[in-house]
């Protein structure tokens, strides 16, 4: 069985193309809390609010790494998937993370930032251009076959 | 003696503040090459052309990660700058390696980024604003002195 | 499945609040020997008895520390209770044992241990006051809900 | 040579003793800062104050922290010592903290203590009454030599 | 449960005779994809075509390499077949690989490559000869029986 | 579930006592091959004879490793029994290489052998004299209960 | 300063080139012992005579490995040299052993051994083609200067 | 540099030998205390007497494991000799700590113990018999030439 563990944009349904997409190989799916406004506000919803937005950030930050962590640390493969919009810093912190960890990186992104993630994608063992191409590789790595 | 590493943006003279404002202190710092162009080119320069430009980049990017990996191994200290345009990939990408190898972490960085750095802040031991800051940080660790 | 070793305070019933807050989600409970008595005396009533006090003490400690050891081994998360009476030492060092094995750390104590505890809140991502609390954050990092 | 780390109670001078015992050993010391109101507000000093208490005291706890971590990493022993007064968690943390790295831990503590501190003692390779035993011990660790 | 990861030659049967013999014994095998023309071309199969058969290789090698790396570190014996021909080159990258992880080498090799092999047999715990005595040797590490 | 593995003296049935003495806790065992005359010819019997004695000797050494670092690193617990004759280095080579992974070690030896084994017993968390004490050490482990 | 460890063929002068092309940069060279005859009989020469070749051959692979995994395990680069005849298996396996310590990879070889050593290549930093380039690298990790 | 922990049997003058055969040569020589009555007695004479006897055996243990331990960690060799007399177990106890944290292994040590020393020497790269072997190794292994 194959752990893998999606990280990174959370606007699109890259993740729910490649959990339908493995339907039937031996692969078990993790990922961050992908709802925006839970992930953002779990630190004072649960621990108390703060008047200092970046503190406000902060709880919510730490509550999140429980998971996050956990999820990498069991995790064969990690898949970064970088989207068109935003800083996505923690999509990168998670790539660098799981690197230092000797996880199998796949990094899911648009040839127009090849430039800017060349240091990320030097790290990985795939780069992929949608999450189909995910898909395949998982296919091949648990199976044996290619696409027809 | 404290050897700390100077990860991130390259177009300002933050490295050289630290380390002017840190002489005196036992510290060995270590950084990336920070020339750009020389940078970008190493790959193909050293071990040859290559017409896809993706390729380009990744001979270089593998052949700066050879001084990027042991910077971070080799340091006590890990501090990250984010500036104030491009992607910067590269530096959450080391702050994310660094953090899994238990580094201590500063992340130096302005308020306007603490929102998107959120994730990253919270893996750091200390986010300063100046390299100044850094620098008394430094200090303190080392000698014990608060700044007057 | 996330694993959480619950290590501290032993005189009211918090633990029994988490574990029954945390029906239905998958989590797996550990826990040291709570029984005090037990507890103090293992070492003597299995290996003989001691004369000298300290070597009394000595062998219960290093039995209970078989437990202990598996359970924090084992665990994602660990979860440390201050209570408001005894100085609570093996509370404080299953914390720091914790966190340098790297495990998810959530501190639960009250405001006015804040001071004397801030190094040990420092190592975690989430410091709660109530069981409650920790039941919350078990149920957000397991399934993304906050509570209502 | 032996690096060993002085950990815990900063009121009293055990460090001095040591340090002064030990002279002409090949040992070199290390130890968090221990005036106690730099320690308490370093954070604050160099990085901004905070209106809440709570971040106040984080902010420090996070700067001491570097220095710490790197000087129980470097150790080849760690010494903990329990003073007459206050909680003493984060001694307590340091010593879990080194445990759990496989450092060798002393333990420089009153008899009246012993049964709070069993599962600290019992992690400990050495349990001395005073600093002059600590010295001796490092004597007879690099000499082989016993006090006369 | 014995886990056994089965590196090198690809062209004879000797995977699936030490799967057959070892029927009815608690192992789980694992192997690198073993259709030559699959695992040469997984790369620009999935990723897209390389018009220099350098990169065209290293795409697939990279992507192989996520299946090879999670057979061999979730493998408590590593089984490395030489065979008559080809250079192998990477059934002994995988037995140094193995070795620094503390895996249990098996190395199964006729005797006109002793001399040729003496580094990679002096990490092994075994030299076998045919794939009869692999599964015999995970019969006794299994059952403790010898071969009748 | 906890995992022991029982080694060292096999020419009394200690290890049947604890196991059996053990039923119906949630406990899983592992141990060397005990059979004394397959465990000194496994070697030769398997990959072949060998003229000289310390080969052949060699040969099944190397064969039972197999076994036994699976045994110790998949281990919770390790219990090392030292009877009454023999050199029994083995079971001591055991108890070394479980205390620098860290294993709870549970030594099993009369007190005649208090003294010469004093350095070994010194990495153990416990020293029992029979095989009754190590199932009441890992009931009391399992479920808080201590002997009635 | 920076170590490195050159494995692999021993009948060309390469080693002596880099380490006289590398002349004046903050480098640490080690390397096998590059004598055959020497290397080949260091077993039996100090150990005592074989009259099995195997064991002859295996007691000087033995010998040999304490300098091996020392100048591996010390270095933070390592240089694997492929020559263009031998099976060179010793070299493969060092690459592989290199790998999985996280060791920054650097092969040297010729393209006509480019598909026989994909799967090493996709393990490393950089693939050279002659000893200059190597040199290069070690100038431009250093001190950040290309080649003019 | 080679770093070389010499252990075990303490009444013969074969840590001279090696020391002074070794002169002129790039090695550290670290060892226990071996003077018996001091090694006997360190954790008494320093830290209180004991009237139980094996309490007093065991103080002395744990103080002799501060030395130990850094000696073997440090380690690049560790060699382990065992003597005509005695059980010597900690001789035993130091080779399997060795082993499992992957040191280079030399067993010093007269045929007649061959069979009851094979799983020790099972882990080791070199089998000595008298102090000039292991010295020839050093020579060996730091410059490259055998003994004339």
């Amino acid at each position: 069985m194959l752990k893998v563990y999606l990280s990174g944009e959370i606007h699109t349904d890259w993740r729910e193309q490649i959990v339908e997409g493995a339907k039937g190989l031996d692969v078990e799916f993790s990922s961050p809390v992908t709802d925006h406004a839970a992930s953002d506000d779990c630190g004072v919803a649960i621990l108390g609010g703060e008047e200092n937005k970046y503190w406000h950030d902060h709880k919510g930050a730490m509550v999140n790494a429980i998971r996050t962590r956990k999820g990498i640390a069991d995790a064969d493969v990690v898949v970064v998937r970088f989207g068109e919009k935003y800083k996505q810093w923690n999509a990168a912190f998670d790539a660098g993370y799981a690197a230092a960890l000797g996880k199998s990186l796949i990094i899911l992104q648009q040839p127009e930032h090849d430039h800017a993630l060349k240091e990320v994608d030097a790290a990985a063992l795939a780069v992929a251009r949608d999450p189909v191409q995910v898909v395949q590789i998982l296919q091949y790595v648990l199976t044996g076959k290619l696409p027809a």
